[in-house]
């Protein structure tokens, strides 16, 4: 049984779309429309237990799950969503120990999600260059309680040169344009390591599984993903009247080795200098760098 | 790099529907209607290589992933599938560490992914009735590789008194009946904890969200969840033409205390006589038994 | 080429969301949130001209379709969307000639859709208790430009014991319990005849369909349709960001005489005092009348 | 009531995968895997009537809707489905007495679809290269009984000068590049006329959308159509196991005038000798011809 304390993360959940995410404070409150909640009535009580407002409305007292943060997060940033996250987890079959590569932390939700489940002996190397997302990103990282697992460098994989980490159980790109990395992220993966890329448009899809193919990637697929909500009511049941859109797409695919010509120059990979779930700038390279002479193959359709 | 040896498994990967996955046996072949494989010509490769076989056709060695071991437990019983177990891991927030109650442990396919995901730390406790089964499913979690992190037993929770097990971060049930074990997974549940129903028919969510409520459950959410395939293709990407079916709809909930006039009555747990994933009855058990009166409730709607 | 004119109906076409249908009255303006318009600027010109607002924006002076007839509609009531209507149409092959029995009228949408496919020598029947709804209807259908094909009756056909009218080709159903009028129904469809039902739930879909086979229908589908938007622009074409919720589901079947022991009773059919297009209480009922040999059938519930 | 006669079309019904399309010809029979049908035995009978076949199985003689003969097309050549006919006929409103321009007759089946609609006092103007097609369709046209409403012309309007009809209400556009006919479209549109183009691709959704834009076509959308049929059974009502796959994306907009430079040049139309139904090669046009110069304008995005 656990009891809620000074500092202990809550969810104070009215709905699914009223809900709130935060830390006790003892002398705070929690001023909404359905009323005043003070956080000083929440210690002492049981996950899951209810408070009323000063208006009458019951609230729970929930556990936050990585959902709920990932959901959080969501507000203000574009986000990967649950249903697609779970598909990720599943199909490329992430579990504990496995080592993840992310390109594109964006506002640090999947790779959150990804961490929670590598953890504890598996770990998530994420890579961005936009200095600014990369501090919401370790806020809401912290906040998930993975930085642990989570190593954020600041790096442009696009044009860097170096191979900062190798042998990849997964890796996954959020980028405008995955396909450009694809060469560098071969290198970084193991042999028959999963990759999957988040592609909005249906042109990322089609531009990315051409790349794949070149890159000797197999076992390629693409999905989209489409939740919908019933309302389960006694004699009246039927889908929800509001619709949930599009998101994204999705492309998996594995590594493979099609045996071509490939002049394949040994790679010697360096470690970025990197920090765990610290932004910083992946300034120099110590070692014998990396002539990341990315495999280069000469490839038809 | 992995190097594919004798007895390493190995998905033999032509394409989405032509795979077959096994462990690596240097006397044996592979024989297909696209031709014959040496397993000992496996033997040495990377994970990724490819073979061709004596009909000239190509097969990638993949090293097979949790999605492997379950799309391949698919033939011959009814799994969940990987679209749908994605989502219940990520609305749920299953995660390395956390205890996992599941009633119904069917081939074992949701039992492996759970597992997967919950180890080292964590661990799932499944419960059956059906003793082929269990050891269909027995086998199933073997092959997965996370027998040590499952505990089968052979319980019918629906009639039993016992607790096995209490303080569950995640319930997970594929019975037909879901709502008859309610009050009993209630017990086991710790506060805040998550439900997840498996309900192929309308008729079932809504007899278990009615029976949700009655139970003291909040956030009650039912879902279903329908991945498309995209043919991504240059110049004529579309959507594949054909198309996937119902799977099952997805139930969520949370354990809440409504505060009702409950004359709660303290459940002393007990634990079934278990063993590690090993299908054993649950004859006797010791204890000072349960009286289980779950917690009666004098509910309207 | 068509010229509008005075009194030419006119769709003022911003976009999908900005438009408004009316008909040109020389002396009025078009005030609206991206400017004003003057009616009389839009005679003389052809339909598929522009026209710009004083806030530079401009607008489309479209010709109506019946689609847009009937999304003027849906501001204030529900009706059915064209997406459904359409398969409606389709699947019962309604065509020019037939004659239509409709009991619900609801805001004519659905009337006046088919009614627009059935004239001009078929004719639609729709009967409806709510005097209210009738009169909105009939403006609604005069509007569409299609009330000679229709006659509305103010009748309630779940407890009148008249025939109003027989030899239907289509039926089409828009009420809570749908299965209380199949038996009369029946009586006034032809052999072979279709019925479709508006069911917005899948309690509905279930009982109609149990209700079907005991009175005696087969070939009997539900369904239900989802109309997705992609938002096709160069190099990022995707699906639209909002989703469409659900509506309702469809209930099809046609009429079939399984030659049970019916002890078939004569059923004296007779023709309700209708106006054409007019709401009128049907009081009595002249007529010679119609020997409508309903295969009466011994049903239960 | 109808009554089944030798030479009567009979939709023989066993279910919705068995089911069989015919005229009653005395002396033939029916052999099916569900047993042998004397056409005698149906002759006499009312539709909706049912016969036993010599293996006991009740099949049910149904009178055939549009419905069924676009469903009987499908057997041998690629259909536009009625899920997606439907949603045409509703979005165009398209309805009696309209002018119907097809480009691309393939099987048939719009077109007879779109004819049962738009007659008595419509017609349908359909254009196709391939003779062989063009044979089929016009069988496929004339047993769907609306032969009288349509005019079936072999011209390839790709690159013919002439501009055979004009002032269209609709025009349906079923080619693989249906952006090289739009300027010629657009000619025999009358003003706010709409347009549908069946577009198997998102390639071709994003082509002809930007053709559109640079046509002076607006209230342009893009949709695709998903039909799911739902299992309605006592106590177990849930969606088919089976799902449907992609069929077509669809493609809309109304023709407008942007007002752009235009340097129109009068379009003389001139009619290409047709023939009613009758595949015929429009040989030769009389005609002061058709200048076609399809009102060139500069366009930027």
């Amino acid at each position: 049984m656990t009891i809620i304390k000074q500092n202990s993360p809550v969810l104070f959940f009215y709905n699914d779309s009223k809900k709130w995410l935060m830390n006790i404070s003892k002398k705070e409150s929690l001023h909404t429309h359905i009323g005043v909640l003070k956080h000083a009535d929440a210690i002492g009580k049981e996950y899951g237990s209810r408070l009323m407002t000063n208006k009458d409305k019951y609230v729970y007292l929930l556990e936050p799950t990585m959902y709920d943060y990932i959901m959080k997060i969501q507000h203000g940033t574009q986000i990967v969503y649950p249903k697609d996250l779970g598909y990720i987890a599943a199909r490329a079959g992430i579990q504990d120990g496995q080592k993840i590569l992310e390109i594109g932390t964006g506002s640090g939700s999947m790779t959150s999600f990804v961490a929670s489940i590598v953890k504890p002996r598996g770990h998530v190397y994420t890579f961005d260059v936009d200095e600014k997302f990369m501090k919401i990103a370790e806020k809401n990282i912290r906040r998930a309680g993975v930085s642990k697992y989570v190593t954020q460098t600041n790096l442009d994989l696009k044009i860097s040169k170096e191979i900062p980490v190798t042998e990849m159980d997964v890796a996954l790109i959020d980028l405008g344009d995955p396909w450009v990395v694809l060469p560098k992220v071969r290198q970084m993966l193991k042999g028959s390591g999963c990759i999957f890329a988040i592609c909005p448009t249906m042109n990322q899809l089609e531009k990315l599984t051409i790349a794949l193919v070149e890159n000797e990637f197999t076992d390629i697929e693409s999905t989209e993903h489409i939740i919908r909500t019933i309302a389960a009511r006694e004699g009246k049941t039927r889908h929800s009247f509001q619709g949930i859109g599009h998101t994204t797409y999705l492309c998996f695919a594995r590594k493979a080795f099609f045996g071509r010509k490939a002049k394949t120059t040994k790679a010697k990979t360096t470690k970025a200098k990197t920090t765990k779930a610290k932004t910083t700038k992946a300034k120099t390279t110590k070692a014998k760098t990396t002539k990341a002479k990315t495999t280069k193959k000469s490839v038809k359709n």
